[in-house]
């Protein structure tokens, strides 16, 4: 792959800047949106420029000269060097036997690591920005933090409330965390499989993502070559990677569940982690006895590893030994700092089995599981559905915010109905947004091509617009004051017929603008107080600042004398031309 | 324009059939789509092929020829002739003066019209058809009627919960309701601007809208020959056609919102109504006094119309002459049956915006008119946002409903977060969803050309797509078992690998097999277990379906003595090949 196919992560409308901790030994990039000044009569007004959360990591920066053979720098490798609870071996971390490493442990003992320092940056700068903007939220909309500090993140984290996935064999990760009160984030699900792609697709999708905005990436190839591509993407993510060890497992036995066992997959498991894996689904909750609850479901189980440890425990009559091993999987994850993704292999595939038995038998498990993850202070996120009607979709994060003690949340989709193949990345995003606001922490997406094939390019991007626009909506609707900011600056823009403002703050500029420049392709109509939806005469907005501009006190106006403020304006209306649409 | 442009309309996967009433003097068309057996070791089980709403009109039927410009056949005009509370005159229909002739007039008089009885066959087939299929839906979801009777059609178009927009000068109208217990509905706008497209361009729209299922459309032209547009699409459409007169007044009054009068409006109102249009959009709320409240807003008046009053009502400084003259506008309304759509002159434009003073204030106001319509028996819906975070969504419905005494509500959107232009067909497709859940009765469309230019054929395919599948999840989650039906088929040919009937029960059957090909092209394929997702070995429902095969009776397994019984069943299993992964 030439390092210039890589170029498309470089937008010409935005541009980096970088956040220093108070010691100056770590800088956090953002984006920063150019944003034009206000035009009026009295001339100019100007509008701050508008800060981003950025996934790109080092690519984001124009001066940066990127060699996909190499990987991306090291940017945590100088704090892990110092931590002196790990051993190095031929470049492989990994805790001392008698001590801890994870980010859990830490906030636990009160410590508040880099990586708890980074996030809290990161999270903390929109809600800054929102201040300084006088953003304002409706009342009673959530209880969301008016600002994050260093102290609440290693908080949260404590309490098993949010999770910071950060292997430390993961050096070239940007941290982030996932919890409630954090912005919703959102995963790209990549990887080969049997029937198509390439190791080099893989990482350009990996590089997309971010583009795009993923927050996480989890690589799920299943085909050829399954250890290779995994070190190329973690070594060129700046983003948490995630897997499910047990397709790797299971490629091992030559696709056989029944060969399945401990020492295959454990073996698996330290492979994964000494790479720098940042998260594993484990599906230890597929217990023996819920696999019957499945036989009556329209759509059985859908989950590929669910299907492969429930195909495992018929076969050997026995209990799903990631569930019998748990305790021993928790050792391995403590000593890489690799958190939980606790695997719903029973999760409804069909609004039919949505909110059924064994979904919910397994979640209970799962809540099981998660303290015992918590006693090794091990991280743990919770997977979710799937497929579950608009009205069903509460109980699910009620029952497992208590049946799972409030560990973070990850679901998938949920898609809101099955009759639309090809449109998936909708039918989902409609829940997932729901979801969100009932406080999901991160959103895995779906792509179009869901049940139909392996998503391609253009699939990731139309998965993540998607997505992105789920989790911003469950972010306004949690009330989060950070998200608040960029609809009010963008429609300021809109109503200000800041063309290039409104493009520039959307989530997609390029689409936005060769839209608009299908029917107004003319530079001018960039300046022009219309477009071809209305054309000049019915354009709302434009009558409406011309009604501002001259009744600018409008609202100053004591309605109980108003006849005559109304009187005078009319008048003065009258002898200005008495057009409100006046000629573009 | 050739009539064979119009052979897009002819799918070939999707037969017509019809259901007669029980008098046989009218016919209700449905599309039947085919569905195969479904293969097992023991031969073939058939599976009933499925009946789907359909909106095409005439054109649906592949034996049908149309001439788009003799337009369609007049399948009312039999039932109007015999109507003698009519008046027809020069071929345009009136009831007399001493009479009423709305379906709100029939209903109170315990009449049921062949219209009332057309969509009751119309509503009602899904409901039989899930019943036969033994559609179970979830414990405590919706209060919706298990069948859809005549009777029950005229009871709620009798409250007022309900309309059937059917102007009688509209005899190429195949009826329809809008009614919180029946189906939601999708409207979409289509209509040219003063910047762009054509007639042929406009009635093209209109067909490849029913196509993709529109429920009612709105010629929103704005820009050259509006009456000639607006007679092509009215002599074209089965499904009705609603307007905002105010558009067409304003030109003849060449822009200028304050030369504006009621007897311009009263003539281009009782032109269209003889036109045939069913329903119109008039903004009677937008009073002098809620105008102030605008003035604070971050993006004014948003509404074309709206924005139109208030500039009238200031520079006139008089009240809204759509309110002073409200009962006049009945009077008309009423002879034509033509509905009102009670414009939200003053909704929110961003979610900085959403549910302030200035919109609830005008949502009382149409309450107010709904009563003073409803004493002319003039059918009413009630316009709705618009821009609204999440959370802030269900005190929409609340307020509706309450203030405006059940009449159905019809919203745009709403979109859920302003940020992201170029699709905002999905950030409103999350609020639609949403609101038509909480009882929406109808959804206007919005496409990813919104804020940005004229929606073109694909985007209003786009848009359709996105609100088809937002209705849909709002009947799921309203508890609507003609909707699970589908939903149902549909997964059932998923989990069996019936590829073209998973196609075929979608929303767009093409797109989800030229998806699927993309990557898989053979038509042995379409045979597989499998897609180029996950490949053949990690397929999970092909799993799940292996061990369902395996465990037939695993669901009446006696959990308690499960020991012996899994025992048994694994012995079994060794004995078949130990492979869940058979090659395909």
């Amino acid at each position: 792959m030439e390092k210039k196919s890589f170029n498309f992560l470089h937008s010409d409308s935005e541009n980096r800047i970088y956040i220093d901790s108070k010691n100056n030994d770590l800088r956090v990039p953002f984006k920063l949106i150019d944003v034009t000044a206000t035009q009026t009569e009295n001339g100019e007004s100007e509008n701050p420029n508008f800060l981003k959360y950025d996934t790109t990591g080092p690519m984001g920066d124009e001066k940066y000269q990127h060699d996909f053979k190499k990987g991306l720098p090291k940017l945590r490798a100088s704090w892990l060097d110092k931590n002196t609870d790990l051993n190095n071996e031929k470049n492989i971390l990994k805790s001392k036997s008698d001590q801890s490493i994870t980010q859990m442990h830490y906030a636990r003992k009160g410590i508040i690591t880099k990586e708890m320092e980074y996030v809290a940056i990161r999270e903390n700068a929109l809600l800054e920005q929102a201040k300084q903007l006088g953003v304002m939220i409706p009342n009673g909309m959530g209880n969301m933090p008016d600002s994050i500090t260093p102290e609440y993140v290693r908080d949260e984290i404590a309490s098993g409330r949010a999770i910071i996935p950060a292997n430390v064999n993961h050096p070239e990760l940007e941290p982030m965390i996932i919890g409630r009160k954090f912005l919703v984030k959102v995963n790209s699900n990549i990887g080969n499989s049997a029937v198509t792609s390439s190791i080099e697709e893989e990482v350009e999708k990996l590089l997309w993502s971010t583009k795009w905005g993923a927050d996480t990436i989890m690589d799920l190839s299943t085909g050829k070559n399954i250890h290779e591509t995994r070190e190329n993407i973690i070594r060129n993510s700046p983003i948490p990677v995630g897997t499910v060890p047990i397709y790797q497992a299971l490629e091992k036995v030559n696709g056989k569940a029944e060969n399945l066992n401990w020492d295959i997959f454990k073996e698996t498991l330290i492979e994964q982690a000494e790479q720098g894996v940042d998260y594993f689904t484990i599906h230890a909750g597929v217990l023996l006895r819920y696999v019957p609850m499945t036989a009556n479901r329209l759509t059985g189980i859908v989950s590929r590893g669910g299907s492969i440890m429930a195909g495992w425990c018929l076969a050997h009559h026995k209990e799903n030994f990631l569930y019998t091993h748990f305790d021993d999987i928790c050792e391995i994850m403590k000593a890489y700092d690799v958190s939980f993704s606790l695997g719903d292999g029973l999760r409804p595939g069909s609004i039919a089995d949505a909110n059924d038995e064994a979904q919910f038998s397994e979640l209970e498990t799962l809540g099981e599981l998660t303290q015992r993850a918590w006693e090794y202070d091990v991280q743990v996120m919770i997977e979710g559905p799937g497929h579950v009607p608009i009205q069903q979709i509460e109980e699910n994060v009620i029952k497992e915010k208590t049946l799972c003690h409030d560990a973070p949340f990850y679901t998938l989709g949920p898609l809101t109905t099955d009759i639309a193949p090809g449109y998936d990345h909708i039918t989902s995003a409609i829940g997932a947004a729901q979801i969100g606001s009932y406080g999901t922490a991160m959103l895995c997406y779906v792509t179009p091509k869901e049940h139909l094939g392996l998503p391609n390019k253009e699939d990731v991007k139309q998965g993540l617009m998607a997505y992105k626009i789920a989790a911003h909506a469950a972010d306004l609707g949690k009330g989060h004051k950070g998200a608040f900011a960029r609809d009010y600056a963008l429609s300021k823009a809109r109503f200000e017929f800041r063309w290039e403002d409104q493009f520039n703050l959307g989530l997609d500029p390029q689409t936005a603008r060769d839209y608009h420049d299908e029917t107004l392709p003319k530079q001018s109509s960039k300046l022009a107080h219309f477009c071809s939806m209305c054309g000049p005469k019915f354009c709302s907005m434009k009558i409406s600042q011309d009604i501002r501009k001259n009744y600018g006190s409008i609202d100053s106006i004591d309605i109980t004398n108003i006849e005559n403020s109304m009187k005078q304006k009319s008048e003065e209306f009258k002898k200005q031309g008495s057009e409100i649409y006046k000629a573009v």
